[in-house]
């Protein structure tokens, strides 16, 4: 099993070269190597991931990142294997009967430019990112660490196991987009138990929360306007002005009533239109997202949200293609689940160290995994691992406390024996 | 025929009740009256008015405005012979063969409470609006009474004239509601030459107009918007908001991309909506009008309001009705009409007080009159007799420089026979 | 004591007549009729009313309702003394040391025309309203008569109690207007225990809730735009579009940028806006609200929406005059108070017909008394009584189940001499 | 004096490196090296630049542009020289007393792609752009061809001339940027007569027009929305939203209110606002331009503008830059220099070739130029050369007539001695 030192060593090698959603070829690699490194032949790639239901991609950027894994030393031949899509399986056959236990964390960084500044200790120590404009900033470095540190430990103790127990390092949780493709591959159709987890959100190293509260279902959504150009100066209404169409669109959806009771959020985040200053815009892109506390009440605020967008489009007489660029739903846990958290953690932590929070804001999509596990008979929930950040998740200067690590493995080893163990 | 006293003596009676479009029953009455004491048996009401085409009539404004009627004298049994319409023909017949020639004046008034207050001339001499909220401010009473002088001096004068002479008193000018009906009745179908007048436009008294400029084309729509009430404080996303639909379709006309090369006009001139501050607004109302140049600029800005209202609506699922309520259409005079009237004014006011004016606003009905005469053939054009007034058009302190009377039926004295002389 | 059907007639006496927020002279008349009938000499109007923080008053509304006062038989002196305010405080004085506990009740009715139409029993039993487009439907009437039933029980018990009651009748509380000029009349600022109540809120006739949940706290405005005329076919640029400033910050207000994890709402209810249709309109009113888990969260959301409302003023270069029309605060209701509540209420209706409530929305100007009472050292909450109703609050068909008044009535005969009781 | 030929084959070396407005480092030094040819020494760049009014320029573009001109071959001491600005005035002087007439000719291109396919001429015979994204597809290549030929004949004939001929090569026309900071510089200011002319304009080959009509004044503005960013998800209302505040400046923008009786032009071109899907915007940057039929329209156009996005980043809170980014004034020639054209054009292309237009639309900074030299006493027009083009002007299949070099040349032959004539 991977000490703490390989472990941490294991981090910040990932921290070093951190890859968008879609883009995890590198970091595919690596996984794959270490796991074959204990033995395991993981699926990988196309394997395990359905594509019709793969959005929010970047195909420039995608085929960029082949590139660079070329350069980073990655075969032709591995690249070939994964059939343009990223992500891990490990799957430990104890070759007793029992139950299927899957176990998920996440791989992707996020688009921001890491801090290359002295006082910054990735930097200081010279394990910051060399990816320009990406950085592991929400710590899923860490989480995928922890899943290659359970792995380790599984093939050493899997005599004493039964069952099946399933790893998997999803991609593209940033903008919750990997995890519907990966559910709708099936690979974790057979599962009996699952259990997501993320590190920080706030508490102090050494807690663990079995209970986080609410993350809010979630669609996002791109739109796509298109008119026509004319002069502005000559016959400008001769054009299809997409610019007022999306203009429209942004100020109606950020109208949209909303329900008293139940929590929801919105936002127009991005838009770009228009070619000159004296051309009536006949382009405009804008990406957006919905929440709602509900998958009933997303459902309401993503309906009407593309009723907007498509009578703003009406309304300037343009087209706007609308497209799901990710989706979350909304977390239930199961009390089986939650409880079993709390027996693993006592022996770690320590009761006191034991946090139910109260959450009440943003999105996972560990919950499509999570309710398609259910949908089958399983159960499952979400754990967060709290430990010390040097700032908050997203921002440049993010650098968390390594312990939790050790903590969180130490927290698998004893929650996989209490449902796989052979007694 | 009448002496400037008695021309001057009948403007002041219609001043003093004023009546609004479709409303004009006891000025009906009263030029009727007028006109069979002169031996003309006029038709009038329902004769002249083709039903179909009537807009901008408020019902209960109509019936009440025939109660009003009753009292001021009006018998029961000529509100029945006028079929619930207003406005007057008079034919002259001459009984020699010759062209038809029709002249238009309008009857209606304004809906502005005129000023009752020493130093406004009605006020102070005792004929100001006895009709609370009514004021002839526009000089339509002065119109009026123009016709009512011409057709005194073409029935004393028929003799020496041939053809035949139409003398059209035209409701509803104001909101340009109704000359599309009486030309859709077809009683000016046979016309070879029309004219329509004004007076005032800042012109001094004693200048006549042959050539005003150009009158915008222009189509008044009503929008009323049906939603859904809800209660906003505890589920206000089940209601449907007709409030939020009718502003953003306020914003929206607004916003109508307009042609650089043609002259256009727009305005939404009035919003009501809502039941109570607690309550998801369930109804709105909105009236607004859009002009242009050209009919075909006219129907691109009347097309375009249709679509951002319509998809206004669909953007808070509410249903919406929209109505016309008023017409006219571009002003195309005859070269040849124009040359008469030039003839016809220099006798009168000499030729140093007729002016080419270079207007490019406003609206009038008359042009659908006149369309409808040209499109059978005939020709015709529209004449400004100039007049000083207290204040502007449409203002609570408007008066106007009552020789124009004169002057006015002096000039078609002049005219008439130009075109109907027997000779 | 008044028996069940005394209340029941006083009841349906003030069902007949109700009376809008600060027009309740008829009512207010009754009520202190039946007080002194007692033998209770109560304050009313001006003296229990602090008129600089009076809002949401129609001048022309209270002028008709005293109008119509002295014509349902009150007397010209008795208006006199009410000083032109509404509303009844009755001080009940032990003699005995003890506390002061303070109970209100509301008294005004909705703007809403009740239901002339069989079927409906007001109607068909002859106790409907006959004063037009006002309503008793959201059951105040039911209100006033416990706290009727409540000063009849206290007058004939006054011997085994201690301590001062007061009753209070509140004007106004539609709206949320009324409870602020109480408040700040001061004349519950000596109270050391506070209650107000509900009927109705779909819980069954028999139930009692002493936590209803949450109230949010809401402020309530006016906004009033003043631009200036112009002709919209002539010269629309020289006039100050009023109407484009209002449907401006009405979608700006629906837009403001929500917290995720508190409880808001909003709501435009009416805009009216215009002169005519070719007119540039030169005025604007609107009444909005806004509502917030917190006095904070209120507050922002205020604030938010009186940037937006003075933003779309500035934009059309218009005026606007905001001002407060009404006001509720959060509830923070008291442990103490809650525990007397459930004690009362058990030997009346049972354990098992006692309910917790997780109401989350709506707004009580109860709240803004109970703040004064929490400020000054007191403690308090508010009580749901449970009943059938026919209709929703607020509707043409509501009508209660009157069983109602006598749990009322008992619940608060268990409640005073556990606070007021004579040992 | 160069032969057509020769005049060809300059406009094509133009046409096969086109540079976008302030970016002519290598069209100024062609320019320079061939009046060097003729012997002429110009003044050029920072010369005939005032750096306090000029807007709308790239520094990034001017930096690379000036990179690329090393790599054509201008070396870095006239670039030097240039002082970072293009342009280049030739000054002609006689000798003899006299007039000062003034000719202007601008030289940058459009920034659109030229067409690189067969059948476009420019591709066929390989003088096509070479600069991606930038294009001669207005003509000024055309014109700074005009210019050098003029001055090719000016050298050879100022014996018979007196006074002193001034020949612009104006950087800068798109977006109407560079008149003002050359009339600022006072190079002009001594004209007694001035002259601006442009090709095309969908007249025939071998037509001239003295009088084109209308240019509209115009004003173009950047504005720089800087708001605050938040987790949309998490805390929204802790940011500032720099979207939504120019998504509804660029709707009221769209929608100010509009005179009727002027012609008047506005648009919103392009928008980009965001930094994320899940993140409140911070920014927002948007080009928009006013045009009006006189200054003064123009100047209620502009400020009505600004009015409204100062408003709308009120709303938000957020801060706005508005900057200047270019401008052009009414077109205002004088009687006196028309008749010079007139008489001028007629012995070159025959009076039925010549074509008083009426346009009404588009802007041209040459009115910048035109009103300095008319604000010192002197006169001037505009001209327009016809020639038959491949494709509208701006679009990437334009192309034109050479025969219009000639034709230039040959009017400005017959012009030059009736100001400039040496008797």
């Amino acid at each position: 099993m991977l000490s703490s030192q390989e472990l941490v060593q294991f981090r910040r090698d990932l921290h070093s070269y951190p890859e968008t959603g879609w883009c995890e070829f590198v970091t595919t690699f690596k996984v794959v190597q270490k796991l074959r490194s204990f033995g395991i032949e993981p699926k990988f790639g196309r394997q395990i991931i359905n594509p019709e239901f793969v959005a929010g991609r970047n195909e420039k950027a995608v085929e960029a990142a082949q590139k660079a894994a070329l350069d980073k030393g990655v075969s032709a031949e591995f690249l070939e294997q994964m059939g343009g899509y990223t992500g891990v399986l490990a799957t430990i056959e104890t070759g007793r009967p029992g139950p299927v236990l899957a176990v998920r964390f996440d791989m992707d960084c996020v688009d921001v430019q890491e801090a290359l500044e002295a006082g910054h200790r990735p930097f200081d120590e010279g394990w910051a990112s060399t990816n320009p404009g990406h950085m592991h900033s929400c710590g899923h470095d860490g989480h995928t660490t922890m899943g290659i540190g359970l792995c380790s430990w599984l093939v050493e103790n899997k005599d004493k196991l039964c069952g099946t127990i399933k790893v998997l390092f999803q991609p593209a949780e940033e903008g919750v987009r990997g995890a519907r493709p990966v559910a709708e591959s099936g690979v974790l159709d057979d599962a009996d138990y699952f259990f997501g987890n993320h590190l920080g959100f706030n508490l102090p190293t050494g807690t663990i929360s079995p209970e986080p509260g609410l993350f809010l279902a979630s669609t996002k959504l791109d739109a796509e306007f298109v008119g026509l150009a004319a002069h502005s100066g000559a016959d400008p209404h001769k054009g299809k002005n997409a610019l007022l169409a999306a203009a429209t669109a942004t100020l109606a959806v950020h109208g949209i009533i909303r329900p008293v009771q139940e929590t929801t959020a919105l936002n127009v985040g991005t838009l770009h239109a228009g070619q000159g200053r004296n051309v009536v815009a006949p382009n405009a892109f804008m990406q957006l997202e919905v929440r709602g506390e509900t998958e009933e009440v997303n459902s309401y605020m993503r309906e009407e949200a593309i009723r907007k967008i498509k009578a703003s489009a009406d309304m300037y007489d343009c087209e706007v293609k609308i497209v799901k660029a990710g989706e979350a739903t909304e977390f239930k846990p199961d009390r089986k689940a939650i409880d079993l958290v709390y027996e693993a953690a006592i022996p770690v932590v320590g009761e006191e160290m034991i946090k139910k929070m109260d959450l009440k804001l943003g999105s996972e999509d560990c919950t499509i995994l999570l309710r398609r596990v259910q949908q089958r008979g399983g159960v499952g929930t979400f754990i967060i691992f709290g430990c010390e950040t040097k700032a908050g998740h997203h921002q440049r200067l993010f650098d968390f406390d390594e312990r939790v690590l050790d903590i969180a493995v130490s927290f698998y080893k004893n929650l996989v024996p209490m449902i796989c163990g052979f007694k």
